[in-house]
């Protein structure tokens, strides 16, 4: 039964449906009456499926994001001066770049309002490392959070519920009518949440692998382009970079132990792989936000915040500031600790070939680090630290992990063993950062 | 979120999203997870628009044929003896064919338990015709509906509640989420109602043309032979005719002005494009029943029921045992008339090449003979009569067609003028069957 508000954006669904290029005016519409309760879920549903099969240009994409993000608060963060960029990963195992990249950052000069996400399968998510911190809260309000950022350079916070609403409700519809893997959905999505936080610039890390959402190099070049493509339409300074996610990025894989690997390298021990992708998506935002005019100076400048303490200084002002104790910094003890903890021997001798970040990801959820269902609880202490790394030589018995358990788990230890190739030769050291995006203008 | 009962029919979902053919286990997975609440509405439209845009195989069509036809009450009509037969139509303007054949049909010794449907749009529908016969009641019960059937060879029944509820639910939901226009999934809809009635044989009529669903004849003939593949498939004998709606169906088009015509058909007098499709689809009928063994025997048969008056008897009766008037058989004064009528006179002289069948079934829903939504009421008594139909010749002044109105109506007497076109040569006559479509193996 079709009635005389619903007829329009029925109207819409078909146009997408005939593989029509839906204007600005109807995108707003559609969104607008979703809102409104005249356009119901199952309609919703319908348009988001057709928009998945028929695709979107850009110019519907950016119309759909910009709906979105009109749908709640934008922020304007007019009482923090300097330039505002954020970092987004499409999420990995073992990624807590966040955590220690805002404070390096912010402790360059730059100004870091970062809304980040809680894990789901596989990924874990920034909100859960932090949860580890203990007081440490991600719930501020708007104010609080502009407050943060302007007095400490950064704040690392949950998304707030006046933020991009369109975008919650549409998601939640996503995931379970399988229209979740459309790089324009998820495009919209992921430019719509990060500038409702009033930011200037935004870097993405768009991760590729067998522990990430894009598992080929071509779709996730696809998702970089579109995302840098519709970011910069919208008058944002926006870059992405294409990092490797076959492997577990560091050595942790778990709230607590990725919440101290982010801290450590803050102190200055780091897995070189985690520092380096740290570095380049640093380099990203110091340009983006004309901190630096060279990737050379804006190395410099990260490379000095480390090395002075100014960037763990930063992180404990950010702790405090977010009601955490800010003392975990330097005492790292602070942190939760799971009871138990073993570890899994290599079953021969020879290289680390590679190690499937996808096995550790559901290996670390089956520890209860991360959580199949959007409202399981996590545990913070429990988790994965990779004692040997692609490239490394293992004696066999020697350990190649160690479980981090609140009770044991020996086909956990099983699952983790089998995520781990060991080859007789050493394989070629493949790079971190894959491939740079930049708008073509640039 | 994804929990454990809904995870299931969401891979289907997607399975269907991405182009794969689903198994019957998933199909009637999907269709109980629907009616018992754990497939939402939502994931439900997801999935029809995938449907919609993946295309469906016979064997998923007769999948989900299936699955709906058994998500309520299935009749078996053991207690009426001889084959069953029910014809069913796409939908056009003025076809009034049901109410004619059916008696026809039984008058000759095959039973007919016929469902039919209220109009929407500019498609009339049988129940409201019948409506106009004082005191008929569409809506009796499954044992009522047997009980007709056996006494008097043929009953003229709306679709009770029991039959098919998993398609009265898809269908709401498809008539807003712009997926009403795919094949496979009118066929499943058609043949699940249909075969929900414990009906041995179906002949189809599917329109095609500008008053029809079906536009052209190439997606008529696929939508056609669908049907009658997929009906086979499920162990019925079924066979199609094509025929033609450019032209509306006869001389009435409206509520009780079609019951007349069809009244008036089984007294002698009708239409001969009336009188041909119902004789087609007959001689189909009597085919598939066995009744009769050749085309030439069946319209003998049928004739001879015409012109003995077996057929009008026959209609008597079931108007009787419905709870009718059956006395309007034979004084078709009984049925409503509408208080006001006016003619439309041609503008010019020539002969009439053609009537444009949407355009006056837009006008008689503009005289409140249909209705643009499903629950509004409509009028029984107003409608058009068309007074001359193409091929005739018609004087400048002279009239073109009869409103009957309930209130004055100039611009519908416009809009009706408009649908005639008028031209300086006679055209050339076109057939009313345009084609047959039976199974292959036959």
């Amino acid at each position: 039964m079709v009635t005389g508000e619903e007829r329009n954006p029925v109207l819409t669904v078909q146009k997408k449906r005939d593989g029509g290029e839906l204007s600005k005016a109807e995108i707003e519409g559609v969104i607008s009456a979703f809102l409104a309760g005249e356009l119901a879920d199952y309609q919703m549903s319908a348009l988001l499926m057709a928009m998945f099969l028929k695709g979107m240009s850009d110019v519907e994409t950016a119309a759909l994001m910009d709906a979105m993000l009109h749908s709640g608060k934008v922020l304007t963060l007019k009482g923090v001066r300097g330039p505002k960029v954020d970092k987004h990963s499409t999420g990995g195992v073992g990624d807590k770049v966040s955590i220690c990249l805002a404070p390096l950052v912010a402790a360059c000069g730059v100004r870091v309002p970062m809304i980040s996400g809680r894990g789901l399968g596989h990924t874990g998510g920034t909100l859960d490392k932090l949860a580890s911190i203990p007081g440490f809260r991600t719930d501020l309000d708007a104010d609080s959070f502009e407050r943060v950022v302007r007095d400490v350079g950064a704040c690392l916070n949950g998304p707030t519920a006046e933020i991009a609403p369109a975008d919650k409700r549409i998601y939640a519809l996503r995931d379970v009518t399988a229209t979740v893997e459309s790089i324009p959905l998820i495009v919209a999505s992921i430019l719509s949440k990060k500038l409702a936080a009033g930011i200037d610039g935004l870097v993405l890390d768009v991760k590729v692998g067998r522990g990430a959402f894009m598992q080929d190099r071509k779709s996730a070049r696809k998702l970089a382009e579109t995302l840098v493509r519709v970011g910069t339409r919208a008058g944002k300074n926006v870059s992405a970079l294409i990092t490797d996610m076959a492997t577990p990025l560091g050595r942790c894989v778990g709230n607590a132990l990725e919440t101290r690997e982010a801290l450590d390298l803050l102190a200055g021990q780091a897995s070189p792989d985690l520092l380096e992708c740290t570095l380049a998506l640093g380099e990203e935002m110091l340009l983006l936000a004309r901190v630096a005019k060279t990737r050379d100076a804006a190395r410099k400048r990260l490379t000095k915040a480390l090395i002075d303490g100014s960037a763990a200084r930063t992180m404990e002002r950010i702790i405090r500031a977010q009601g955490g104790d800010g003392d975990v910094v330097s005492n790292r003890t602070l942190l939760p600790r799971a009871p138990l903890e073993a570890e899994v021997p290599a079953a021969s001798s020879g290289f680390v070939g590679s190690i499937d970040a996808r096995e550790i990801g559901l290996a670390a959820v089956a520890l209860g680090a991360g959580r199949r269902r959007a409202d399981h609880p996590v545990d913070p202490a429990v988790g994965i630290e990779l004692l040997a790394k692609p490239g490394d030589s293992v004696k066999k018995g020697a350990p190649l992990a160690r479980l981090h358990m609140r009770a044991p788990a020996s086909h956990v230890a099983d699952q983790v063993l089998a995520a781990f190739r060991v080859t007789p030769r050493r394989p070629r050291r493949t790079p971190i950062v894959l491939e740079r995006i930049a708008p073509r203008a640039r």
